[in-house]
């Protein structure tokens, strides 16, 4: 199960994707199988809704995308998805350091949400990808648990070095 | 020439059209036929596509699109149309006053500009659409003098009558 | 299936009811059942680490968490359990408009995400709730496909009236 | 045709005038006869509304407007013509990162609009003035499709080599 | 000397007449002669010009101007004169609450300054000016010295007040 | 009585110590005994809990955290302690600058107060907190009256040196 | 000792005296003896000088001081006091809805900290006055833990209340 | 008449002095006698008001302060003199790149008003300082006539430069 493509990922432009495999390293840390494609929602509108639009049929469970400055692609791609999508707002080069792609991927209208993580959050994009994963496949549920239980040993293990000064 | 539509108006949703019609009356004033849709980016995508990529065959000349808070509906329209795209930020409920709306429309990705105007500036959108017409079409530029002439004299007006009061 | 609980939502305050009750109406539309508690990550954080670390034991397969000002409880929630958690952030009667509560709650450290929605955007949370309930059961996977076309249906009749002026 | 200056560009100092070549070169790229001129509206407030009252009857088109901080340029050309005028809003070295320029670009009043384009957005104002010379010019209009197809297909040819990694 | 018209105050537009009426109280409570002009900008530049670049031939000392949104006539006022001028950012109906107006009016370029007040500050505004003519005129820095030692007086009563609980 | 441990610092990372070493430095000029551990909120959120109820037991006085991005740490402390809670919002790379942590710390409910100094004002923190002390203790009192005077001191040495050119 | 004065509070007007009233009925809840009086940072200099100089010489052991606008008050009195100032920024009529209160009083220098409270948070900065009461005297101390036991008894309450529908 | 100091400039602290020493060029190159001291308002407060209250007796007529961060000193020193007081906003190392600097600075409230230019707009400061100086005195305004001819001077030589390309 861990082969079957899981995660679809996407980002505007190819200068995105540094950003995008961080979220994919997490998800490799995951052994989950992902696609990781470059498409403009400004661009190349038809692709995205091609891509979009096919990704239940094509198995995908969960999307993740980034964008930066007017990011209307994880918008639109909810727009074309019955999947949940999860939305990165990229700082990129932006004057506005990333505070226009936040709001223009988390103020969507009623009914078609992205679920937005922190401006270049592209590794917490996927944490929460697995965790939602967790919701159909005990495994994935399994590996969010050990996740919390290592995120907190390191805490711990932290406070132990800071405490001893 | 008069009464063919040459300006294509649209907005995401049925509570934007009061605002919108703000612009429609501007192009009554100024003789401009146009048609006015409500088309969702985020709940009718391929709608949205349709109509945008068929405007130029349509006759259309320019496009004006409003809307609000994740404002996705200007720059994906303008994705789908070689005509000149002119984006309306629509403050609407948003706690955000329409600056969400402002930051989606306006900071479009290179090769895909959408001309913005000011948040609720439906009438302004309006005027600029005559202003590019005024390009291909003698009648419109001839308009647009009048109408600043016109300001201008209003403007002079209300000085005198403030120098007198 | 339909009467286990699978969405617990949470927020702040009694106050903040109201605005949680909207994603509550959408989640009784899609069929779910969910319990909703009032508990204060700020006066009583023990109760919501109970609550929370307890969530997934109980059966909960999502968590949404609304909460207005210095919005820890989406954060928190999210520390104590492995359940995707979707953040609210709400207005309230903040004189910054719920910016607060958006920063506080979208702008998670890397391994604790929160998926993050519109600010007030309570049923916009009841969806994607739904979206990510149907990654583990097709008939919520369904029920989406069906939200999405009856979005578009509304859509496209909206489009219908407004072209028929 | 092509050698009839038809674009007019300004900005305030000789300082923005890198920023502005950059749309130079998009306008070169189209065979797009354009000026440019520096002419500050708040050091040489004569000039800019000779040049700008005059510019119609040199037989231009459309108005380019570039200016930083107090951006005041772009209104007090569209104050003084019935030409479209584009504003881009320049970062320069502002510490307020060029919002002081977008809203001072953007927030005009009702009769006198200016097409804002992102914070230096310089290339996307000339590809906005492309598409304006290409509600009169078919060979404008024509070049605007052919820049959408190629934009969509290295759009395609991105997607293409990231989905094969 | 009171007699003689010291102080010029301008605005955009008739609706701001009422906010620029409180200055004009304050100016003549300290027994300062003003005029009082509507003089848009994006209206009406040449008649700004005119109406500035005559201030000082006419026997003005200080010019006040109020505006909203893309506030470009303090600034453009200052360009086309020697005299101090003070700038009074106008909140409106400005969905930006005045803080387009703010950083329109405050951010100006080198060489061409605008003494700026506080959103809707017009009442500061006029002492400032009077505190201006105090430079020139002993009897209004005498009568700023008497303005400064009525709100010491009156705050030192508050003091009392409060303290008496 | 200054060896006895008066100020418990925390934190929400390693990262952030050398920020929070800055208030250390501070405390140290003073005499007064600190700790300093790593404790995260969203990582750790029982071992925080644990630390900051025990506080006031172990005779802690006054508890120092900083955070950066959605800070949760300063008001969960605060939670679980009836000692003052001082809030240090850290800037860290977020490309929000530290307003997000900012807003995330000053805006705390009723009941639960978080006192909040400068974005990155660790140092500050320090002498907040030598002040807190001194509620109780003449020798910090009198620390702090010193302090005073030595600040005054300083200022006016620069004043002199300015003034002497 | 409950009838010796321990807090002293001040406004800059007494428009801002509604606000403070909420912070004097916590205190008189925890049955805390305060002063209250108006003191203008910018009206009347030196009686805010005069007042928070004298402060500890007269018993008090902290000090709340709420200001809106350029809300200089806080510091002005922290730097003439030794005593710990919590500062209350106040949104009042302010078009910046107290975000300028906020930077005014939260972005302190170093070495005069103000221990600044959410906007017009009034009553938290009672609470936070009773918690630093606390660091001397026991019975405040204890007061404070009776304080959160009650506000985590009232939030199960809500708990219990919601959790029964 | 150029040798007796007209001009008192102040800033927080000696890092602030390169920005005010932009400000000190443009005075010197007007022939503006002029002193420049450090005087903290929240290190050395009472030095600050004697400092600004004996201002108008030695002769002074206007008064720059600049400062950063919760920037008091403005503001403080108009509170103590009848003085025309110009304000600079200094961006210094602030994280809120002289946002907090700015409200602290512009938002005064009702009678004390300070005369904003600029974040870092020191030399503007002095800019209008001289054509405040030039109220009262013949020669100063004609030095500002000079100075504006020859901005406006450099800006057509700049156009005739950029018009050759």
């Amino acid at each position: 199960m861990g082969n079957m493509v899981l995660v679809g990922m996407t980002c505007g432009s190819e200068s995105d994707l540094t950003k995008m495999k961080e979220a994919a390293e997490v998800l490799e840390q995951f052994g989950v199988a992902y696609e990781l494609v470059v498409a403009s929602a400004h661009r190349a509108p038809t692709l995205v809704h091609e891509w979009a639009s096919g990704a239940a049929d094509r198995g995908l469970e969960v999307i993740i995308a980034g964008a930066g400055m007017a990011a209307a692609l994880p918008g639109v791609v909810a727009a074309s998805t019955p999947l949940p999508v999860i939305g990165v707002p990229l700082k990129g080069s932006s004057p506005l350091e990333g505070v226009d792609a936040l709001y223009s991927i988390v103020q969507m209208p009623p009914g078609v949400p992205v679920a937005t993580v922190a401006i270049d959050g592209a590794r917490n994009a996927a944490y929460l990808a697995v965790a939602i994963l967790g919701v159909g496949r005990p495994e994935f549920r399994q590996k969010m648990v050990q996740h919390k239980t290592e995120l907190e040993r390191k805490a711990r293990e932290a406070y132990t070095r800071s405490a001893q000064g």
